[in-house]
């Protein structure tokens, strides 16, 4: 079995620039992934939730890759989100992300018709890392979109006999338990990639060393102390850090949460991101001037 | 403003005939469709829940559409369902549905990033509608599938102002209140096509006209006749036909719901539908054994 | 087997009049019974859901219950609801209701620590069944407040078993399949009160011929004329009525539902019920104008 | 404003003895309440949820507190839950504890009628806080058994200005982020007990300092390992500890939960509790057998 090298600190989950008009604007990437390794990124999470990974077409998925891929230039890992409802788009996207080389995949699970035990989720997924069969593959374990929630754990251990390539997953849910039983599953053979932002110090709390967060793209170096801090056992001063982050995260959600709110101060900062597409409305110039007003309010460095 | 028919009576909603492979099996619908206009069907709704909609790729949704058309030849109407988490993946398939000659289109809203509000569903439907704007255009109300579960009376009065070709909604949900008013609606104006086959005569006793089901496939003379009881205010009667077609609902949960149990059924009948794809598992030969023996103890006839 | 008579037609869900300090008004039950049989009530129900059953202490159900007995004075039935969290005040309860002659029993499952299954629910049941054993016990099924939704066809049939006396249920659920299963189980053989007034005439499709609600107190004669309706096939004219009682529960939900809305509209039309126990907050005068105006509009009678 | 001492460290949740007839067990408090000492509890928390408080009834509330008050002498504190659906009772149930010398009160949410707002949580609230003015008040946040999710900060924030004996809250949710909130909020004006167990390292994470739980009982010494080791910032061995108490709440999960799992246990381990009331059905020998084998071989030590 292979050996794949584990991520370390922060992935930043990937906002999809958009030009007004709600097409894709793809140049904009080139500036992003400058910020992107300029911070200090571990690696970048494409097309998942915070990238609108759903709104867009199967041909919008791939070209935002290969722009992504391209203008990382190596300097941070690229993993594609190729989760669908479709089996066979997901199959179709696994095998393009490991053509164009990208450095890992992810999927949710199908939300539609949601697999009823861990077997189902297995069997759908089965398929789909075979398609990317070099790459190491991430279950991108997320219920409060997806409505699926099945035993990761079982998931990840029984998943690993038919797909070797199963190397962890994304943990973005609020049980910690579960994600602590995962971290200690099978001597700690899995990567689990924490998901909240907003909680961070609890996954690290639990043993989780690295992290994928949309808030990572502008508050990279609250994180980076995070990380550091919990690596010294110093609780209190990531304590600290992480009441920083909360306090952004509330004001997100007064935004429309993560994806509108997070891609509203991507703008702010000077990462053109654009609107979000429908069904997530557009923010207004009155909404960006409250949002820049909050974030001052609560001394954010634009 | 245009006039359009009204549907009166059954339309079925179609499953999406596949290969033991999993691909999709076009052939077989025409031998469905003969059957579809033996039963005297007024439509058939293709490519929504039935038909695996989100899990097929948006060229398999257009092949099927294609041979639906084709097939149906004029007898009965035929419903394309376009709704997609991507609105431009449903522009493309309404447009595409005006092109080949539907006779309306319909959507679900879209489940992954949930319209917050109705002015959110007005905004997503709205060039959704337009792409295909000589067609009516239904409103699938499904929240236990989609997560979202907003007043339909409001959206398909506000609606209305800007999609002109907005004629009604699919209502598949037990807020019967709710469909209640939405056939009172300015003074009747759209038209409520019953979504749930269990509790036809619920929506029939609120004065819908025409319904949308699954289970019309292998019942048609069931709900045929509950549909002429109810106009006749023959009560007992509809009752009695209700409670057969409970029978069948009853066992179809048993295997898995409308769409894997029904399908399997169709295959029973002596309609060629395969199996469903992924994340819905296959049923087995000893399910298929259980299944038929099931149906033969509640009288079902083959 | 004892026999018990039916209910049919209007069972009236009580309010229990409080003073304005939040304590019972004992007298208030008076002029009110005088009114629910001057409208014809088969029956009242009391210390349900309306009459904030669970706000109340044992005591204080005991002395509304035996008020009720008193002033009904044998013109209409009186159902004791006896259900709690607490075995023992259950049993207390349906004991009391017996010793004071009430006509029948009922009781909702507790909602607090939830019976995970049928079998549950039925040894929970039991002994309350039991120490009201000469009294009819009705199943209070009523998932949205006590959050248990289990199989009533399954508990009506088991249970039967156990509990001899128990004779049916109030239905309060908007699963109109199951309602219609609970109703041809066993021929016929348990008595299904239907529950939501918003719907009724969903339930006497289904066969239903009694129901309890709420709003039955302050519109006796629109669900008078649906029942009479429904038993004549007359459809159109039910369905009309139907619609007279759709809006003014769309007014009650404006101003917190059936209790809270309920209690307020009992006080306009003359029936003395005071306000709601914390923590339902109380109406202001202000809200009591606009809730007047809304009725008005509507063309409600005073 | 009287200046209350905080908690520091474990308080347990108090099952309720009872007898195998489902009667209170007073004496049984007298043993328990020595092992309570001996393993330095710093308080003990009476007829909350593990208690089974709503399966009581309020006599029983009443009389298990007095003898808890009595067998702890002073040497941890009593903290008496007071919540109840019924205002009239939680009233009389915090004067009590204030007369019979409690060193705390705390309530949950009522779960039936469900306060729809903080204001109305507040409203709701003030009167048992005032009926034991010179008691220190903790609100316990517990959405999983009440429903009742409203923010806590909110509510602390604003309740401390009419309820000044309000100090705090038992957070029971998994919605660490608020918890960190409240931590923080007002200067850290308030104590947060920590309420699930079986995470506690992500509480501690946030800056508790206390905790109430149920598992304490029988796992003292892993607990306050947790707790001495998150304060000097021994991660790695304060992980390893809450990895033995996630192993036990893993069975007490397939025992049906920590109250009826974990009373089990203190059954197992010699104090005796006997069965819990109904709805929770009691533990067969068969089980317990199967009980004791898989703590062993989680190397539990009785």
């Amino acid at each position: 079995m292979k050996n794949y090298q584990r991520l370390k600190g922060m992935v930043a989950a990937a906002f999809t620039p958009m030009t007004p008009d709600g097409n894709l604007n793809l140049p904009a990437i080139d500036a992003y992934a400058e910020r992107t390794a300029a911070s200090k990124m571990a690696g970048i999470f494409v097309c998942g939730t915070t990238g609108e990974s759903l709104s867009l077409t199967t041909q919008e998925r791939k070209d935002v890759l290969e722009r992504w891929i391209k203008a990382a230039d190596k300097r941070f890992k690229v993993i594609a989100h190729v989760g669908s409802n479709s089996l066979m788009e997901a199959i179709e996207l696994a095998r393009h992300a490991a053509e164009q080389g990208a450095d890992a995949i992810a999927a949710m699970a199908p939300g539609f018709f949601k697999p009823g035990s861990v077997k189902e989720l297995i069997d759908f997924f089965a398929p789909i890392a075979h398609a990317a069969e070099d790459l190491p593959f991430y279950y991108y374990n997320m219920p409060s979109m997806t409505g699926v929630s099945l035993s990761v754990a079982e998931f990840l251990h029984e998943g690993k006999k038919v797909m070797p390539n199963l190397v962890g997953c994304k943990f973005t849910h609020n049980n910690l338990m579960e994600m602590g039983e995962c971290l200690a599953l099978d001597n700690g053979a899995f990567e689990i990639l924490h998901g909240y932002d907003e909680i961070l110090i609890t996954g690290l709390s639990f043993g989780a060393t690295a992290g994928v967060g949309s808030t990572y793209n502008y508050l990279p170096e609250v994180y980076r102390g995070i990380f550091e801090a919990m690596e010294k056992g110093e609780l209190e001063k990531a304590r600290e850090l992480q009441m920083k982050s909360i306090e952004v995260v509330k004001i997100i959600i007064k935004y429309g949460g993560g994806v509108r709110g997070g891609k509203a101060i991507m703008n702010l900062i000077g990462i053109d991101c654009g609107p979000c597409r429908l069904p997530i409305s557009p923010v207004s110039n009155e909404e960006y001037e409250r949002l820049r007003k909050d974030l001052l309010e609560i001394g954010f460095s634009f």
